[in-house]
């Protein structure tokens, strides 16, 4: 099987799984306070030192959570009750992912303002962001990278519109898709407040998430109870996928992302002028996502022919997969003909040229024969 | 070392650590509609039956969560959400776990009215639960056993006090700690309309829970996003975690339950007349924990001497271990003198009679080297 759905979920690295077979055996509770617990919590505080590394940021910044939609959902209702005093308006961009748009959804319900920056192209409109800050805002919470059009968005810019409108705005981002995939890894510690990522998009187990929280930025729990992760997240620790977590970062280095920097380049250079197909390439873009169309031959169509051919692509995010919903698609300004035809490719560790030659070759095949 | 604490967590089983090492070959995202993901939701919709077969209740009725406290969370939360039309009080125990509890603490800052019935000698007092039902409730919340005392409260008599009131009262369990420990293995699906439990109590891993939600109960979703276990819960599927809680559910059968109570029965005698050492026994009970004290010596001095021998017990609850908060203790009745030198002993699968042999005489010697 070829795999180019790494947005969706990667195959466990090697570290990863090596490092949650160790955690197997380490069978303790960390909050107890006998020699088993002490060694649970002894890898639970090196794996917290590891994805803060990783992010650039002090291991008590790190609260571990059960996966990327937790993390946005805490975050979002989180700043939420904690702000809520100061304004009732948040700003988002209209491509965020499914866990922070519809917690955005349940709080416009509750009476929140919802202000929704347009991405037309994969680049955030930054004069409607300024306007709207001019308005106030409790935060805002706009993406590293979008998971289906693999757009870059520019949090730097971001963090310095808040500064210059003075709202006091805080920024949360969703770092999921972005999250050792851009250039700058100091990205997010640098511009953002709160940050949302995920271990499964990089390598770890599904199930495994994480949140940055900037040290004296005051966040609400989500999860009550026994008070684990500095009281932010209570709920005994996934041991395990917190290990595989750590050994994923570590494994998920600079070599992985030059060796999907260089597919990517690779299957662009593959595709381009080829009459078939259409590339979607945003100015400022990771490199593990790479969205196309086929104009004539509609998405599921493709990917089941390619499915059939032993390829797994997608046409969209996961998420949406069995809803076809394509939300970020639109926003990015595709006509109806291409997100009808769109494939989304996504780069991963196990990738190689040899696959990407295949995939080329495969998708051109497959659109004559469906076209004819 | 001789770990006698599986009530804070327990040692995965072969069963879990086997079905793991499977599910982390299968990687795809169970959202994704081709060949990697139909793999991956194959090996979700298996371990969902595997679950639902050990409840008695029908697969659609088993929404996996991230934990234990998650499932709580949600049950009170989401039930709060959309009865608090009918009525805004919530009945509840005075032992529950802090994930039942604090939540409530929170609706109660909230303005909901919370009812907490006694449940000294480890017995729910059901006449103050009927007067209270009698005052109406949006829902009541009970725990199948008690996490500290291992009392179990009678959950069918709370099934038959909301249906003599009349209140229309749904009844959550955080079952958390009675899950295929108690005799009747259809107590919860008979009674409950929601019930929360947990892998990593019956040798699944940490970092992986389930609600029970009975075909027609409403529930609201507490992580909001892709729309996930039937829009229950969002979020990428913990696909090596869910895998091991039904490894481990098929391994936990009735040889472990026998086995569990074999031991408790054995150290019980083993203890018994001993004046060292005061038991506490609830009238009805899980066989998994055992409540002593040993008057004269402090649970922590105790606990560091056992420990030092390589013998792990604990002094109530592993939330509560690093926090000294046994509220369930104190509720269950015990004077001062018993709670500061309480030792809870809970047992696992791969407990011996040999263990409970050492750890009767080292309780004995340490009792009597440290009194002196």
């Amino acid at each position: 099987m070829i795999y180019f759905d790494s947005a969706a979920t990667t195959h466990p690295s090697e570290g990863a799984v090596n490092a949650a077979k160790n955690a197997i055996e380490i069978y303790g509770n960390p909050s107890s306070v006998h020699s088993a617990g002490i060694n649970a919590k002894k890898l639970l505080d090196n794996a917290r030192k590891a994805v803060a590394k990783a992010l650039s940021a002090k291991p008590e910044e790190v609260i571990f959570t059960s996966c990327g939609s937790e993390s946005n959902n805490q975050a979002i209702f989180g700043l939420a009750k904690l702000r809520a005093r100061r304004s009732k308006r948040i700003i988002t961009s209209d491509s965020e992912h499914p866990s922070v748009s519809s917690p955005l959804s349940v709080l416009e319900d509750e009476g929140w303002e919802i202000a929704r920056v347009p991405t037309l192209g994969g680049k955030l409109d930054m004069d409607f962001l300024q306007a709207e800050l001019s308005k106030g805002a409790a935060f805002v919470t706009i993406m590293l990278a979008n998971n289906e059009t693999g757009a870059k968005y520019d949090i730097s810019a971001v963090r310095k519109a808040i500064d210059k409108s003075g709202c006091g705005a805080l920024l949360h981002c969703d770092a999921v898709q972005g999250f050792l995939k851009v250039s700058d890894k100091r990205e997010i510690v640098k511009n953002c407040d709160v940050a949302s990522i995920s271990a499964h998009k990089i390598g770890g187990f599904k199930g495994v998430g994480a949140l940055y929280v900037k040290s004296g930025v005051r966040l609400a729990p989500y999860i009550h109870g026994g008070g684990q992760e500095g009281g932010l997240r209570s709920g005994t620790e996934n041991l395990v996928g917190i290990s595989a977590f750590a050994g994923a970062v570590e494994e998920f280095d600079s070599n992985v992302t030059s060796h999907i920097s260089e597919l990517y380049n690779y299957t662009v250079n593959l595709l381009s002028g080829k009459d078939f197909v259409t590339l979607h390439i945003p100015e400022s873009h990771i490199d593990s996502i790479l969205l196309i169309s086929v104009p004539g031959v509609r998405s599921e169509v493709m990917l089941n022919a390619l499915n059939a051919l032993g390829i797994c692509v997608s046409a969209g995010s996961a998420c949406s997969a069995r809803k076809g919903v394509t939300h970020a698609m639109a926003s990015f300004g595709l006509s109806k003909e291409m997100l009808e035809s769109a494939v989304r490719i996504s780069f991963g560790a196990g990738n190689t040229k040899e696959d990407c030659i295949t995939l080329a070759e495969k998708l051109e095949e497959t659109a004559k024969r469906l076209k004819r």
